[in-house]
């Protein structure tokens, strides 16, 4: 068992983790003290049964979703945790700090900051599906606060400069960290020797604990799709057209997922991931649709390129971009995220055409609103891609001693096993 | 690898599948709109969370209840999840259809349907526990919309000509869909070889998730109980007796599990199973029993019975009625629900008795439900047993190409393996 | 297959399980009824959630944590829900009578004592930790009312002549079932021989399911620690304050695993366990703390210790006071517990220096509440430790025929499988 593990983890993880906690705490210290004002508990309670399902959605779902590896099972799940919690706390920091950059004091105010700073520590563990397996913890360490600074200024430029609301801007997560995620695993990329391809598969019980993650975040996704909404008929609408979006990729995806394999076999790895695609795909319009059969269209469309990429784009991805992805985040993420943007241009313009005879206000209001949403999808994309590559190339450097090639996708360079590694 | 697998599959299952998906939508879009009533959000949110809890129950709780078998388990959980989202939308459309039948115009407020189509849904689970792994996709897929019109027309009848309401009626699901599923298992019955036997087995980790299927059932039964309940006392009575009707037979199944072996070894499978019968018997009366002890006797004898069943019936069924029952329906759910029926009777003709020296408008009320009670239990006993039997013949059609016994209970038949199976 | 299992389980375990189960039902027809107070619905409902969380933890989180054996999962996941519902129904009972020992007949209003009593249990299921594989069902089932009613005791001491209030008195629980289960764990310790240790591991599979049942208790811990609070602003605090305390000894745990590793690997199984110290370090103080950097510094001290005694306790531990601690109860409640009493102990001081020059009432007021808090504490200890010396005693009597050693952490003992034991 002669190491060719290289000793990076040992000298430099827990210091960087300890100090970068140490530093956390010392700005909590100065900056943050809870909010006091007077809410109700009934208010209270409610918010925390929401962010209780966030939570469920990143912990459980998202976790377990990452072990579907066959020997990276145990980073999976534990690496995922890991970075969750960093994620949430620098995202508490920097959401604040943005926010009230004018004033001389920061105040963080923690009730409201919570769903929002979960939900953009989520963005971490999307972009994670893309480099899982290639990158050491270290590595991963780092990208959590380049990660969550670059999303969260783009939400400030958003809200700023484009005004766009709290949820529109948090559903460009899928879209934001699917490309930073891609493009870091672009920048970390060599060619993966044969051998190595064959740990990037899954077997039966790592499968299903993925199944796991992925039934934790369908069952849940109507929460997170809803979870900055304010107005009553907004969150109910939300709530139903995620649900309907969910179901019919669920049955979309499968039936793809069969069709396509000459014997009609269905593969499991699509599964785990093309039945998310409705709740991706509806999340940006989730609030404006307001008959089901949209949003089961959605659904629709967002199963069938989900599993039709997730047939077709893997190998065009290795051969020819040479980005190796490993849970799938491109057909997962990116292109029902891209779906989901379009969507709610196309909703936009319809209902200023629809408005074209009647009332010249609201028909400048949908325009203005209009501009915006090309802007601010325009500008999610331009962060991601650019933000991404930034991150890829620090990440890249020598002093972080990535993994060699042979300990890719490999649970014994990171964890103290029983004996030896014991099967799967 | 040459493959003794029909080409059904392939060649009709993902258009079937999208074709119903397809006809949905075009059936929502014609026929459906949200509930635009104004009702608060607090109400909303509340339903959601209940509903919430019922997904749950299905996705987790029936999926991974579904993944016991050894080779099977991929298909139990993917299946499960497959049937659940079309059920849904099915019984959706039914519901709707049948309640509005009078008025030209067919209006569903999706609100209160979301509960009673997911429930509804639900017992295409159940039955799929006793047919699992003995019929192709194809057919699970026809199944759905027999087995949803079939439950949910009872529902109607029961509603419009005996006055049940809305728990109650829901309540004889355990029923209905247990002998709906042993019915159709019947038809589709050949004696299996002795070799597949031993497919027919868990190991230990498929155990484990389908233990964890369970205690998600075991969790959130009393939700499942109380769902369509509104009165807020009568909900209590339902959460609380749930509960402790589940507590006791769990105590009763594992003890007279351990009991029937000679080693006074438990068999985990019966644990998977009949921990849960206290749930199903207390479910029809459960708004009713005004104290825990009540509650606590039912789920003592519904244990038993179920412990007593696992042990005693496998061996009868398969052998003297020439039906395979693959997970256990029969004791879980038949026999509990039996005694939860004909609990609900005593308990009214109870109630007549007591009230027999007071107030004879009491009386004659209560001899009318104890009426009603009976017909409706005898009702959904002959409509489960005549609809399962319909169905039965159906699927045994050649044109669906139902798989070679051979491929009973193997994952293979369906799933694409990384090389081969894996092991489990 | 020659069975060296001793007969105790099969002539014993049902009868005593049935006979105790009888034995509940009896008095609860006797002495238990609902409680019948016009509570509305919404407050009903809203108990109900967070019951329903706590019971979440309960029957899927401490029993999947209990799974990570790897010849051991099966009991360690059954016999965690066996001894849950037992406790429950032994917790009710006794809270109940000594509740009302004054007054002739006794009532047990069960609305408020569903979370106390499903709490008192989890005592029952900590303690299990450190004897887990170690004891038979039989001698699992004898402790739970012990050990019950030695901590409903505790309590009542507590509430009756220190003035504890409810909240305080539950967050006991880390403190007092570890060192009960520690004190029955030395009772019952022989030395291990040198085979046996190699059961003692957990492997791939085994691991992920305890760690799913860690993510549950992670998701869900605050809602535990705020359960029996009534004040909406303590409520608030305890949930954020539980929260950052388990995200930072999550971090602080993953990192000092990694730095106690010659190699810089890190050990899943404290990972498991010290992940969880913050939850239970802040217990005691989570609704007095009102800045989230004291629960961070807590969490991350929590982290600390527990992190360190999982590396350097197990040899001490195991070698010098012949205390076999199966799943490190002792670092992962003992420790953190202790710290979370000191913790307590000190802001109570704090707050006295603080108010010295101000309102001599307060400061009284104070002084009194120190006083308090530090003789629970002693009393907790005391308690824990003498009700644990006693139970272990009489749990090692011969007549429980406990099980012979080289049957220790072996699913086969107790359960009946498919063929043999089939790998993990």
């Amino acid at each position: 068992m002669g190491s060719k593990y290289p000793p990076s983890l040992r000298v430099c993880l827990p210091w960087w983790a300890l100090a970068l906690e140490a530093a956390f705490i010392l700005v909590f210290f100065f900056y943050t003290s809870y909010d006091t004002s007077s809410k109700n508990q009934k208010t209270l309670m409610e918010t925390y049964r929401g962010f209780q399902d966030v939570t469920v959605m990143a912990a459980l779902g998202m976790s377990f979703l990452a072990s579907s590896l066959r020997r990276y099972s145990w980073s999976g799940v534990a690496f995922s945790l890991f970075l969750l919690v960093l994620g949430v706390q620098w995202a508490l920091l920097v959401d604040g700090f943005l926010e009230n950059v004018s004033t001389g004091k920061v105040v963080i105010t923690l009730l409201r900051y919570r769903d929002l700073a979960t939900m953009s520590a989520v963005s971490v563990l999307i972009s994670l599906g893309a480099i899982l397996g290639k990158a050491n913890l270290l590595q991963l360490l780092v990208m959590v606060p380049l990660e969550v600074t670059a999303f969260s200024t783009m939400r400030m430029v958003n809200r700023r400069f484009l005004n766009i609301d709290d949820h529109s801007n948090m559903m460009h997560i899928y879209v934001f960290s699917a490309y930073f995620g891609l493009t870091v695993a672009y920048c970390l990329s060599r060619g993966l020797p044969s051998g190595i391809q064959e740990k990037d598969r899954t077997a039966t019980s790592p499968s299903l604990f993925a199944m796991l993650g992925t039934l934790f975040l369908w069952t849940f996704w109507p929460s997170f799709n809803c979870a900055l909404l304010n107005d009553p008929n907004e969150r109910k609408n939300a709530v139903f057209n995620t649900y309907y979006a969910l179901a019919v990729s669920t049955v979309t995806a499968t039936s793809v997922s069969a069709w396509a394999h000459p014997q009609g076999k269905i593969n499991m790895t699509h599964i785990h991931n093309a039945v998310l695609a409705g709740g991706v795909a509806v999340g940006a319009s989730c609030h404006l649709i307001s008959s089901p059969w949209l949003a089961m269209v959605l659904g629709f469309v967002a199963g069938l390129i989900s599993s039709a990429g997730a047939e077709c784009l893997p190998v065009c991805f290795n051969q020819v971009l040479g980005v190796h992805d490993t849970c799938g985040v491109y057909y997962t993420f990116s292109l029902p995220g891209l779906l989901g943007g379009i969507t709610y241009i196309v909703l936009l313009t319809l209902q200023i055409s629809w408005t074209k005879n009647s009332m010249t206000g609201y028909q400048v209001l949908y325009s203005e609103a209009l501009r915006m949403a090309v802007a601010s999808n325009a500008l999610c994309l331009v962060f991601s891609l650019v933000s991404g590559f930034l991150t890829g190339l620090f990440l890249n450097l020598k002093i972080w001693k990535r993994p060699h090639i042979t300990k890719y996708f490999d649970d014994q360079a990171f964890w103290k096993f029983p004996h030896l590694a014991v099967g799967f």
